[in-house]
């Protein structure tokens, strides 16, 4: 039995499942403080016997295994959570192997081993939502150098006919700044959710994202691009999004799946919301198997 | 004994050299035609008994080992090379394991295992001339998915003051449209090497390039960035890209590598101009030892 936790900023989803991926309880928990969190979500790990965990947390984080603060949270907007030991806490309270990585990386893992890009040797996951991030899978190993990436931090190119300035308390107008949900709600008065039958909102929305993503092809070239978080539920964006990836790359690859085929190439995730919690079984299984 | 072919889209360097990255023999051979270039090429290497080659080439070319077309130069602007069996005749001519690559996924190898990256686990080379183009290493693996990378046609931001359209054929103002040598020569009316003492040239080429290494920097967090090409003999430029890097960023990472000891972190070359074929012997151990 392994256990997994999807770390984020408004809930925590705790799992117990098997290495197949398979689903066996979940539980899920508000994300208020440290204290307050941390113990519930000990509490529902306890009542199983877990052989290992995979946690993927919202970041930043210290994903660094040599480094002294592998495991911590680092400076997240979220006050209370800066600098708190996750793994080191759950290390004590459960003394089992566990992985430790970001939510979306672990998304996606969950999509590389189970989900849409299975058999494949690559692949992106990009959520945007709340924030927007992204992790990626090449040959199995997540993508990390320095640190984990930070693919939603991105520059894009400003719409001619947009003047709003960003959200971005960093970098102002950086892709999470203007496309985000925060973005959306803050440029368009209302949230994304009822903003659905409005063209404009979703051209636009798909003109950054669209954007990132060709900058994730020519610098990554992972073989699938798989985008989830609260937009991809706007369904009529896809569409938007494989036309304005189409016209930026402008002929300049020949592989079918970056021109005809493009509906096959970016795709809704193939594990629906629960890419990150079965990614955290991965980890687990990886992690017990080192 | 190893080969390494550097292939460029000017000259072709051939050499022999050791396992551990010693050259002792090399010859530059002019770019014309593969029935021109190629046999100069293969006569140098039959001189010599080597036990594998390792190969750079300019692309884009197929690094796909499944693709029927795997080893062929694609649809690259020099059209006599068009879908040339580049592997392939070498492997028939010299009956040894080839290793098969872009010529900067070449050179990020060559400075990942003998030059500015010598012990760490990741790097980026990018280099900056007649193209730009630009190869990562991490966990001793070249990054390649769908294909190679083509990190030289990343979007950029326009300079508000900078109406030059590009040279790009396909994107117009991409980084390689508005930053290559062929960029700075049409924009400016004279060759980047006559320029070295024009600051707002390099302040221009700066403020691009930085885009781009923020880019990389937030997609893939590579450990060490290296700057080659023409561009990187303009010293000058250096610090306005370092400059240029941490304003962009604006305090995003805590790192010392991306705040105050970023002149350790985007470096020049530490093989100087021999980071490809040096890289290319490195690609052709690999291959051998498979």
């Amino acid at each position: 039995m392994l256990g997994s936790i999807e770390a984020g900023g408004t809930k925590f989803v705790c799992a117990i499942g098997t290495e197949e991926g398979e689903i066996l309880d979940r539980i899920t928990i508000p994300t208020r403080t440290p204290n307050e969190t941390i113990p519930e979500v000990i509490q529902f790990f306890r009542k199983e016997k877990i052989s290992a965990l995979g946690i993927g947390s919202f970041g930043p984080i210290d994903v660094k295994k040599e480094s002294p603060t592998y495991g911590n949270i680092l400076n997240t907007p979220k006050l209370a959570w800066q600098n708190y030991p996750f793994l080191e806490t759950m290390q004590n309270a459960l003394q089992v192997p566990i992985g430790f990585t970001t939510d979306v990386n672990a998304a996606a893992l969950g999509e590389y081993v189970f989900g849409a890009a299975k058999n494949l040797q690559s692949c992106l996951y990009i959520t945007i939502g709340t924030g927007i991030g992204a992790g990626a899978v090449f040959q199995g190993e997540l993508l990390e150098g320095l640190s984990h990436p930070e693919m939603g931090h991105i520059i894009v190119r400003k719409h001619p006919d947009d003047s709003f300035e960003g959200v971005c308390p960093y970098h102002h107008d950086c892709l999470e700044g203007l496309a985000s949900g925060p973005a959306i709600e803050k440029r368009w008065g209302k949230k994304g959710a009822e903003l659905s039958d409005v063209k404009k909102v979703w051209e636009l929305e798909a003109y950054y994202i669209a954007q990132a993503l060709v900058q994730y092809i020519m610098i990554l070239m992972p073989e699938k691009i798989i985008i989830g978080g609260g937009v991809s539920n706007q369904t009529s964006i896809f569409p938007l999004i494989h036309q304005q990836v189409k016209e930026l790359l402008n002929g300049y690859f020949t592989p079918p799946l970056l021109n005809d085929n493009i509906v096959d190439y970016i795709v809704k995730p193939g594990l629906n919301g629960d890419a990150g919690i079965i990614g955290g079984l991965v980890l687990a299984k990886r992690e017990l198997e080192n």
